[in-house]
């Protein structure tokens, strides 16, 4: 019970570092208080969302409408304390809380998906990454910005090591499913702090034009 | 069942101005008539194909085509007669529809997924938000244009005002369902129309960027 | 068993197809291994993804992993050995496994759908332009290019002839059904190879701005 309770609030804390991040990415462009709750909401849920719908279960903010209520609260408030939430300090919070939503929904969303039998075992690898990557992916699309599929920021990629070492566990020694889920998670969430910390990107030779002209 | 018909006919009608006005928004860049269909059925039934989807019921356009007929029917009435349709009083003519199908399929949104007692009550008002702006969403998206997140213009907080109010009716007088349909359906078309009419915005104190200089 | 056998090996082949042209069609970006890869599944598994989704099926890729294996290999590959699939003849032998693709695709979608009693006769047309052409709009979409919807070439368009033919078909000669796939197919096939050797495009009295100075 306990185990479930932190898990809980620590998904409340990824939600408000998903949507306070997106309201802070799209308020550059002259965006309303109305759109920014959007932006918020769909960050935060879009991804789980694609996931429960091509799983086919109930959508999970349904049946929980807390993941709802406190995007919206978390988008109120950064688009009322934009200036607050990008002071140096307060948006690297963010960013950290971020990566520790990504770690936690990643390698639940895996968990959940290998537990229903569902596509084993590439499926589970895929689904944490579209409930890592998939809000943000339509957020980027609605405001016309560029994707993080054409940078080259490492973002998806802890995510996809990450599960793909958890199912690999799930899959040779499913008696550590515990342990496995908390040390691919810290392994996803070292990697994105690491990233954010020493501004980490995709080496030039993994990408398709190694120039450094007109590296963008 | 007279009032079901009515009903029927104000959605058809519904259907044709989204999709005209979808032509008519995406025919300024050199599509072709095929294209100018797809966007046109698009616009007109694709945000109740995402809130079918999410509710995970069968798609209303499966279960009764005449939708998607209509839509291609008006689509390609569009393209045709494109000088037409731009005509100042027809055009004026399209959006009022557009604003009575807005209300009218919104509301009917809230009350299809209340009556599924989905995620109530907030699940209702986002799905009857879906409803009306997301094959908008959609449209812009494939078309490359900016989407309506990114506008001050006043299109989904009338939906979102109206839907919250029907859904806090629906849980304090249940009794009153048909009256609260008809009022708050009416109160979008009211704002919506009070909105094309004078051409009325988002006030800046709501929009992240307040300034005049960059103002898109 | 050997029709179906065929018909799954030529799947792979339009898999393959698939994946190379997206990850060759992004590449000019600055994309990274991981992007290519997302976007190469994608365009590969997408439109028969949104089709599963509304028909309210198992997805397809879950149910049998090899089209997300070979999606992948494909990508890999394409993406280690750009400049060879950038040769002239071997982009060409691409464009027409695309083509054996599109019309296999298309015409099982139209099949499954029509066999599911589902929106008939209009839906499975639909299904099969969206299992063709869906992975491509979502590739598009979130590498930020101009979909195809937007341009004169003649992609959807065979689609949809073939699909409906198809359809007219299995509503009046039910008893020829395999007969009437090979030959829809092969049409669709056809058509597009047409396109493709001679470069054809929308003729610009069915587009809607025929001017040819500010033609894109």
């Amino acid at each position: 019970m306990e185990w479930e309770n932190m898990n809980y609030w620590i998904a409340m804390a990824g939600v408000v570092a998903f949507a306070v991040t997106a309201v802070l990415a799209v308020s550059p462009n002259n965006i309303d208080v109305f759109g920014a709750c959007v932006m918020g909401i769909i960050t935060a849920i879009g991804g789980g969302t694609i996931r429960d719908v091509i799983l086919d279960v109930p959508v999970f903010w349904a049946v929980d409408l807390n993941y709802i209520w406190v995007a919206i609260g978390a988008s109120l408030a950064a688009f009322a304390a934009n200036s607050l939430f990008t002071r140096k300090e307060i948006f690297r919070l963010m960013l950290y809380l971020d990566a520790i939503g990504v770690a936690l929904f990643s390698i639940q969303a895996a968990n959940k998906v290998w537990a229903q039998n569902f596509g084993r075992p590439l499926a589970p690898v895929i689904m944490g990454i579209i409930t890592a990557i998939g809000g943000g992916l339509i957020r980027d699309v609605l405001a016309g910005r560029q994707t993080l599929l054409m940078t080259r920021e490492l973002y998806a990629i802890p995510v996809m090591i990450g599960c793909t070492c958890f199912a690999m566990l799930l899959e040779w020694l499913p008696q550590y499913r515990g342990v496995s889920m908390f040390g691919c998670g810290l392994f996803i969430f070292a990697m994105r702090a690491a990233v954010i910390r020493w501004d980490l990107s995709m080496p030039e030779c993994l990408t398709t034009r190694p120039k450094k002209t007109n590296g963008q």
